[in-house]
């Protein structure tokens, strides 16, 4: 297997999980952090989805960890046809709970602009959670296309 | 470049490619039957999504169908990196629209519960264009895989 930049086992590719797993926990903090999120199923399954990636991230972050300390390679069918399968459903879950979220906070802001009207409403830090829920999903787009080619290139 | 199931010129890339413009065109039709969508940013997103997915599969599918026809092998590099970029493109803003609109509809659906407290309500019509708006980002995720794999095995 050709090793290109976000592989597993590579410092890219450890930089890449470091970054899935801070955006994805910074989103969960800020969502959790504004009042009454559990209201609105959207938010919840944002916290969800958010949880789920920075459980993979980080279970993927030691592996490239240990993998670089080690000088053992990763790189084989196997292992990365899994990685392939995990980064691309945790990948479609974080966009859509990123998108579905994105949809509720314009509902309010823009059609109903309760943003304005209700000054206590938490919208800017629906907003935060939420870009920092994208910036996680184009991380792990990348790690999911990077696997995505390194499988099909042993083809 | 090998020929797989769903690659460009090929019987079986244009069914998914009809399957792709009729459930967007659904999603479409469907949508702006339902009273006062238009006052809803997310469902304004779905109609423009699934627009431009019905002109890109309405595209390729003549391309697939004169490919069919004159025997022109469509499988070179540079058309086949053409078709990676548009694909993932389109499949990530259906997903896009497809999942802000169903974040709007939970939270009326489940959250808000208008649709039990205001009959008249189209919710059903939203949440059947939704249906069809994830069902085309499936059929279009599929083909997007095919091409992402084929370019790949070239290199």
């Amino acid at each position: 297997m050709k090793s290109i930049v976000g592989s597993p086992g590579t410092a890219s590719g450890l930089i890449l999980r470091v970054g899935q797993c801070l955006c994805a926990a910074s989103s969960i903090y800020t969502m959790a952090s504004a009042h009454k999120f559990s209201d609105y199923t959207a938010f919840c399954y944002l916290i969800a989805a958010m949880g789920l990636q920075v459980l993979w991230s980080l279970g993927l972050m030691c592996l490239d960890i240990y993998s670089l300390r080690t000088k053992r390679d990763l790189q084989n069918p196997v292992i990365v046809s899994l990685f392939v399968v995990g980064d691309w459903v945790t990948a479609t879950l974080s966009l859509a709970a990123a998108c579905s979220s994105a949809g509720v906070v314009v509902l309010y802001a823009k059609d109903l602009d309760f943003c304005r009207m209700l000054p206590h409403h938490p919208c800017n830090t629906f907003q935060i959670s939420i870009g920092f829920a994208f910036v996680s999903w184009f991380l792990m787009a990348m790690s999911s296309h990077v696997m995505f080619w390194l499988l099909a290139t042993t083809y």
